[in-house]
């Protein structure tokens, strides 16, 4: 698996599992009836954000991740970040690389920290993995989220010092 | 006092203090070297978004308060908002009376709570405020925010159900 810059030319490719994942509504906070132009524009950051895919040997798309200073001015040196990986491609170990490459990155681009802004607390897969790279929850928003079968759930701040 | 929509015509008088606070870099994290373009964008808000002025008997305006839905699709239900009084006003309640207002904007509007993303805690008279209207500190990232005189110091995520 290799982790690259995304380019325009990759957006026909993430768009798809992006399109699955948002529309399902159940781990991301966009709109679920999001079109595929205001989609790139969502995901596909420029600088000082940055927006990159993962591919295997074949060169196919398995996820996409974005990263970018989460506040402007004096907290600029917070960065976040989000993940998407293609639920045909699960279990592979995408996401994870994902997340170390977002935490070289940030490092790399001297961030004092990274902080998830809602991390939904259905989404127990990403919450472990985020926690397995050194995340901490720190506080739940109560009914943050409207679960499209699990009613009102709340969301995680998650953080990391780097 | 009064508390009404703010128009266009409205940004100019919210200019002058919108930029005295936001170039002294201590309260918000904005970039200190905004222009009054950019500002007018971040601040002028269209609909889902509203932003209101409080003036005076004579019109002039005390200060400034933006409102919109913190996030997008099922965590659109959680409001946020930014206030700015002008200083020279300071000390006549006009901090407590936006509250107030956007409190009572919220409930209207369905919101099922409102999330203020960034409360500097070197900020004491915010955070006590917000306090007084009902608002928890949820959390607070570590060095999120780089003070001019103070250095790092964090900033709070305050929450308040609705």
């Amino acid at each position: 698996m290799l982790i690259r810059e995304a380019t325009a030319a990759d957006w026909p490719a993430i768009w798809p599992f992006f399109h699955t994942i948002v529309a399902a509504g159940e781990t991301y906070a966009y709109p679920p009836d999001i079109d595929a132009a205001a989609g790139r524009e969502l995901w596909m950051l420029e600088p000082p954000g940055r927006t990159v895919v993962a591919v295997d040997e074949d060169g196919t798309v398995l996820g996409s991740a974005k990263m970018n200073p989460n506040h402007m001015g004096g907290a600029s040196h917070i960065a976040s970040a989000s993940f998407m990986v293609d639920p045909r491609h699960g279990r592979r170990g995408v996401g994870r690389a994902l997340g170390e490459h977002v935490l070289a990155w940030a490092r790399a681009e001297g961030y004092r920290g990274i902080q998830f802004n809602s991390v939904i607390e259905t989404n127990t897969a990403a919450v472990a993995l985020w926690q397995s790279l050194g995340f901490a929850i720190m506080t739940t928003i109560p009914e943050g989220f409207r679960h499209p079968t699990k009613g009102y759930v709340g969301f995680h701040v998650m953080h990391r010092k780097l």
